[in-house]
């Protein structure tokens, strides 16, 4: 696949992403929103078809990973060649910086409104429920190891999927992750979902914001690549294992 | 196209996309109604299905626009040509103006047991949740480039997606714009959407109706089409930009 | 198709039906449910996906009308014989009967700690929210008229659907009803889902039970008979006006 | 197909199926969680959504049975045998437990933050909302042969549904069971679902926990094996007595 496509690519698929979904949070907490409180299953279904609609549009260019993890989780498995991997994760920080400024403009009118600092910082990147950096690493891991094995289970070659309805049935995964495994550390299982915007959040002018939570913000690069790794693995493993007539 | 279908297929797909999507704000938002208070899933899930059955029903007919801006931004990318915009507008609006009216008496019940004119108002068009003409443009300006993006890359020969499911998917890109971007205007990102259903609002006889909010009506104009010339050009410059082998 | 074909697929699809459809609103409003007042989404998402669960089962076997309204609409356009409809309408309210008794028994621990008879006649049969038989009726002529031109939209060959995801579509289509138009009347928007029911609602022995509103009961039943013979013809005439290459 | 394929899969789906379906009860119901309280809008499309990805991951593996009353229903229809039955529900309760497992990892800081050991049961295994084992029987039973009914119906061959949207449809399928008969019991309708996590729960150290409710554990085994086998010869006997051209 020539560079350039990837990059276009995953800038482009991850933009729409953040913006979707960094976007719904912003709708669910930010003061005087029309969304505002409208609870998890607008969040998680926000969050799922934002990838969905990735997917359709920068699926054909790159193969739209939109997420480290994944990247990690097909080099480790041999789908993906060591040289492009910087290409992809440059596109896929680039396009969630370009995401969380558009959620931030979309958003303009809301931040001076907005008091709490915390729920500001939630609308760019992941904090833990119960902050306990091993058990949210864990969460993290499993979360991430679940998309792997979704996504190579889904694209499976023995499932046929068409590639009108691929990125969709991608957006139900992560619709569900959501609904299922985001409860305790906010579902980054994407590295560039989560530090992307966090440094967006650091740079951009928003009013009355706090502190990026700097402190965290290794959780959720470091979970998602151990799970991307791991999740790729065993479903190498279990797939070897079978006996294919 | 023969002029003709264009014409009918728009009117029938606008009528159909307000009813399903103008309905369901008055479920949620008028006194007594069954589905009253029942939150932002409900909104955006009806819009977005709205939209769908809209195209399930028009967009062998015409195209299934149903919106200016995407009309417009069909044409600065010459895939419209502007000898058919004017019908494919005129459609839009007529059928816009119809199923306000059809929304209108399906709740016929629920006018004068609702107070507030605001609401009443909601049921026909936007209104921002914060106003600021400048930010609120910004707002219908992103999502409905969005929009436009997403249709292009939903029906990019590069998916082959189905004629069978084609409608379902652009349903959920509307689906979750809304669920995303609809927080600080109510995501008009369509000039017939909004400003058919205002003229109808200005026009029936709906008891105890307050003011059109003329002053305001010029944005969910304005945005859309801006958002969807960006739109189109964004995506026709990215993909000009790719080597497609 | 042969008779015998048609009422077991009319039973089995109907009973289906409101297995799924009165189940949700049992699950909604009886006391102690685990679904308690979990509001519209839930309520439209339930009789949407019913249908959908139902055309799956019988589509094959009888066409899967499973509402009589659909039945006659389908007539005044010649795609029914006048001969079936008999054995179609009683499959269908056959099978509405013994989806009722279902219900009943599903929900068999519910009825005698619900106190209200209102609620305990709702799950068995619509209300409306105020009433009105005039304007309950436009409600439920509008709700069905475009029923039947959803219904004949999705499945017209320009779409080429697949007869695999044809059955969700129908379910989106129902679930949209409900969402945007079910806020006046609950939407019947079919004579068999009220009547056949409301029948069961007077014979079984339910708990604490109140009447069955027989003053009422014409009004979704003949409000869904006039909207799907006028959304038939309007389809019809639509289509017959354009100009098919 | 070979045994090794089949405990690998059962045992890859049904974990998936626990981790996903008991992980959005953890979300709701868990203290602190993000998704607490978030109502039974999100429990069902958990469910559902979990059940599409087990069977995305693993159908082409093993069938992606993941469900012992589906086992044993398509047993006495001959669709499976009866030699492989053993290993079929050796793997779904392996992989139940191991779901379990990742649950409790998941959500590992949230434990000794709830109080009520109820909560924390209802993560791993379901209670009846009103205690009444006969009466609890009868909704389990329905709800499973509605399972079978539903599964056999969706995959005939009559459909012709796509191996790629298959998964999607079986997923809905429980959306839908859920949402409408899942408010007596909380839809146990497969056992190794309910017993398999009955028993981690009584075997893990999960802070604060209290009795695992043997009293009730036989309910969601009894049930959903009668409705299993009552669905899939209601279904055959249907089929049988239909004309097919």
């Amino acid at each position: 696949m020539p560079l350039g496509n990837i990059f276009v690519g995953e800038f482009l698929g991850t933009m729409i992403l953040i913006l979707l979904g960094n976007g719904v949070v912003a709708n669910v907490v930010l003061e005087k929103s029309k969304g505002q409180n409208s609870g998890w299953i607008v969040i998680s279904a926000g969050w799922g078809f934002g990838v969905a609609i990735a997917v359709y549009v920068a699926g054909w260019m790159s193969g739209a990973h939109i997420n480290p993890a994944v990247t990690v989780g097909l080099l480790v498995i041999g789908k993906v060649t060591a040289g492009d991997v910087p290409i992809y994760v440059a596109g896929q920080f680039a396009g969630a910086f370009a995401g969380s400024v558009l959620v931030w403009l979309a958003y303009l009118a809301h931040w001076g409104k907005t008091e709490s600092p915390e729920l500001k910082l939630a609308v760019f990147c992941t904090a833990p429920a119960i902050r306990s950096y091993s058990r949210n690493l864990i969460t993290e891991i499993i979360g991430s190891a679940l998309l792997l094995i979704g996504v190579l289970g889904i694209f499976s070659a023995h499932n046929e999927i068409s590639s009108g309805f691929g990125p969709y049935a991608v957006g139900i995964l992560v619709f569900s992750i959501g609904l299922s495994l985001g409860g305790p550390t906010g579902y980054a299982i994407n590295p560039a979902r989560d530090l992307g915007p966090r440094i967006a959040h650091a740079l951009l002018p928003i009013a009355g914001k706090g502190g990026s939570d700097w402190a965290y913000s290794w959780v959720p690069v470091v979970g998602p690549i151990i799970g991307g790794i791991l999740g790729a693995f065993i479903y190498q493993i279990v797939v070897s294992r079978l006996i294919v007539g």
